[in-house]
């Protein structure tokens, strides 16, 4: 019997590297001042109706529960966030800046960088419309990516904004209804093939002459503040600025961006933007409040996380300090362990990793089981007791310790 | 629009008190040897079907996916992890010590710690059958509750053994196909109906009076070994022996154990035993192994934390300090704004939490904000610039800091 297709088992390793990834996120989220929030796994299957696109719907684990509802495996944060901030917006001084680590599913067709459940950090801010939420936003990814010892090289935050694209639509007289068409037009248009490009644009009165004159202005206009304030902060080498980019500009109202690996191989790492009208839209009008934010997902960046030697050097490295324990017991005289586990229940009281072998082995597997678990310090226990050898195992130091001595020479060794 | 019926929105303060509890278990997991597993929260419903008793089929969360696979919500976590042991069992050094926190789907009856998710620990031991397991499992699921500030006055840990039972069946003749049935009459007894009694017994060959001598006896040495190893951890005092407690006795095949509060007003805070013939049915026989583990769950303990006024307060000082700020930095004049920027990304790589105004804000206001964010320190960047102004919130004094000296300033006033 195995998993189902596209759901892990994370065994010990897989695990602690989901956790490293974890304990990032949560770092650096706190490091920005945001606090920690979760909702349910599962919903109501019209939260996702009403605000997912029309794919995450065609893509959810769906059901009728044993209470005749129709519920839904979460595909994405957003929808329990906006339903959890309209209900208590106005408990919670503004700006609200909360952040999550939760695990979602979507039942999509596996591929690299795809499974049908994996874990995303989400980030967000209401109740701020200024342009040093977006900035804030935008620096908060970065950092999160650097803090795994990513640099410039590695990815790059692509920005573009809703905002600019409605002065141009509003210039150029096209409706607000035809504005999401017109987005596609642009996203899919081929720069190599000009005749197609001016027949699609013609449909809505426009040239490509208009749109590269506009493009090439507001490119460099649009974003001279985010810009700015990006690069005073060190962060402006992580970005580049560019309107045509549009995907996700029909769901957003201001700010977008997607980060991608640098070699391009790779899916999205995060993505994210404004969205100031849904809550106001999900709650039919009841709260409304401006809102910002981003995901960015466990499994693309575990996939760039193992490539790169360095971050994943860093990583193995918290993985080891994670998994490991402080001191083994050596129990060298089987009828010393009852006093060998008085003074193991000692030493876990005091805080300290221990384990013992649990029934009676040779002192030389007793021995291998404490290189084995990573332990600092092997605690021999046999006939001087009460006194101990205490042995360093990265040194092989072995020294005996009166019984009145091994709390505090522990602590000695042992120190962080 | 709300949440389902039985599932929780974990708004800031309610995460913070959940992610309490993971911290002590993980903390005291850690302390014991143990390391982290996950699995999936979506499995065949097969999986459950073979090993989990009636009554939790009966409760799942279950539904046909996409693919035309029976699939449920995991009801809980012994047979994913039965399945990944006997996947695996020969990659790892014995014995396999290992923790999960999971979250955890049943569609039952809401009631006073009942929902339809929770959170649980597991911990299990793998390959190891000696009674020194057993001991050490009683004493991690002490030592966790013991990590919350719970004492012996608050809970106990009621013990009994699947053993002693077999020896009672065997030396009394009552077949193996019966001792499920025989088990239920001695879990039903009333002891205050002795004809009752006399009847249910004799039904199995057995008198009141034979059962009688049985307990007063077994209760005595067969726990002895047991109760010495846990006395001299200091840990007796935490646990009952009794052999009348039979639940769980028909899935278990030693040690059996729960953990109740004292009042007895509530729920089991945790419960488990000993299964060693669990993964060899799992895997039809590919893989044996003994094992041995229990669960504690989310919502009893945390009404009983809630309860207890030293617990309660641990918990919301862990809560406090998970939530605070290190620095706030109040921009005293808006055209200083690029220059605390650029102090507020310095001060952030060096690993601090720190806090600002979005935008322009009254800097009566922004001391607002930054005593509501817990922040320890504020920094004024104002008409002084490049020196500040740092103020402790804490004791309010307040200091002109030359520009040179901010940074180790700070983390002279931040010390923990």
């Amino acid at each position: 019997m195995q998993a189902l297709p596209g759901f892990r088992d994370f065994f010990p390793e897989e695990c602690a590297r989901r956790n490293y990834i974890f304990a990032r996120w949560r770092e650096v989220a706190r490091r920005y001042g945001f606090v920690e929030y979760d909702g349910p796994v599962l919903e109501p299957i019209d939260l996702y109706r009403k605000k997912s696109g029309g794919e995450l719907v065609g893509q959810l684990f769906e059901f009728i529960d044993k209470g005749e509802r129709h519920v839904a495996l979460r595909p994405e944060m957003t929808p329990t966030l906006a339903r959890m901030v309209a209900a208590r917006a106005r408990d919670f001084r503004k700006p609200i800046k909360w952040f999550s680590i939760a695990q979602f599913f979507r039942y999509e067709k596996q591929q690299r960088g795809r499974l049908r459940e994996f874990y995303q950090l989400n980030a967000d801010i209401f109740g701020d419309d200024s342009p040093g939420a977006d900035a804030e936003m935008i620096s908060l990814a970065i950092d999160m990516l650097r803090s795994f010892g990513f640099t410039a090289e590695d990815f790059v935050v692509r920005v573009s904004d809703r905002r600019a694209w409605n002065s141009f639509l509003a210039e150029n007289r096209i409706e607000t209804e035809a504005a999401g068409e017109f987005l596609q037009v642009i996203d899919k248009l081929d720069p190599n093939d000009s005749a197609a490009t001016e027949q699609k644009l013609a449909a809505f009165g426009v040239s490509a002459a208009k749109l590269n004159e506009f493009l090439n202005t507001a490119n460099q206009t649009w974003f001279e503040p985010l810009r700015h304030e990006l690069d005073l902060r060190g962060l402006a080498k992580f970005t580049e600025f560019d309107l045509r980019i549009v995907r996700g500009l029909a769901y957003y109202t201001g700010l977008v961006f997607e980060i991608f690996d640098r070699s391009g191989k790779l899916r999205a790492l995060a993505g994210g933007g404004r969205y100031d009208n849904l809550i106001e839209h999900l709650s039919d009008g009841a709260t409304s409040i401006s809102a910002l934010g981003f995901a960015m997902g466990d499994v693309v960046l575990g996939e760039l996380l193992t490539e790169h030697t360095t971050a994943s050097e860093s990583m193995e490295k918290w993985i080891r300090a994670q998994n490991e324990i402080d001191i083994y017991i050596v129990i060298a005289k089987e009828d010393r362990r009852a006093d060998a586990l008085r003074l193991g229940q000692q030493l876990r009281d005091a805080g300290w990793r221990v384990d013992y072998p649990l029934g009676a082995a040779k002192v030389g597997k007793q021995f291998q089981s404490a290189g084995h678990l990573n332990a600092r310090v092997a605690v021999v226990v046999g006939e001087e007791w009460p006194d101990v050898n205490v042995k360093a195992l990265a040194t092989g130091e072995q020294r005996p310790i009166a019984h009145a001595e091994v709390t505090s020479h522990l602590a000695t060794l042992l120190q962080p």
